[in-house]
C-alpha cells in the first residue's frame, strides 16, 4: 500500500482572500508575514504497490476530481 | 526571505466527511483508493532570515491562528 500527499493550490495569478485575511490577522498579530496562500492538502492511501503506477493514478486522479486545472495546480509525493 | 509549507490535518480519530465523500467518488470510477483525508496547505513567507527564528514564528502561528489544536495536527517544512 502506497500513500500519497496531495497539495493543491490557487495559480499564482488567481486572487486568495482567505490566505489574504490570514495574512492581515497574522500582521495585525505583529509577525514578520509577507504573504500567505492557502490551498488543500490530501492524503491518499492507495491499494497499489507499484510506484510507477502510483504516479500515473494519482496524476490521473488530481487532473480529474481533486484540482480545477483552469485555477489550481497540484504537486505530490508518493510514499511508503 | 523563508518560506514555510504548513499542513493542518484533521486527528485520526475525528471523522472527515469531506475526505469519505471522495474517497467513495473516486472508488465509484473504479480507482484503487483504501483512503482519503483532506486537511489544509498553507505557504507562509516570512521575512524572516533565521531558520531558527523562522521555525519558532510558524510554531506559535500554528498554534495560535492555523490549527486548531483539540482536533487538527499539523506539520511544516521550511525552505528558501
Amino acid at each position: 500500500m502506497l500513500k500519497a500527499n496531495v497539495t493543491v493550490t490557487l495559480k499564482k495569478s488567481i486572487l486568495d482572500p482567505q490566505g489574504s485575511a490570514v495574512e492581515k490577522s497574522l500582521r495585525s498579530m505583529g509577525y514578520p508575514v509577507e504573504e500567505v496562500r492557502i490551498g488543500k492538502f490530501m492524503e491518499v492511501r492507495l491499494a497499489e504497490e507499484s510506484r510507477e503506477n502510483a504516479k500515473e493514478i494519482i496524476s490521473e486522479i488530481c487532473h480529474k476530481l481533486l484540482a480545477n486545472p483552469v485555477i489550481e495546480t497540484y504537486g505530490f509525493t508518493i510514499e511508503e
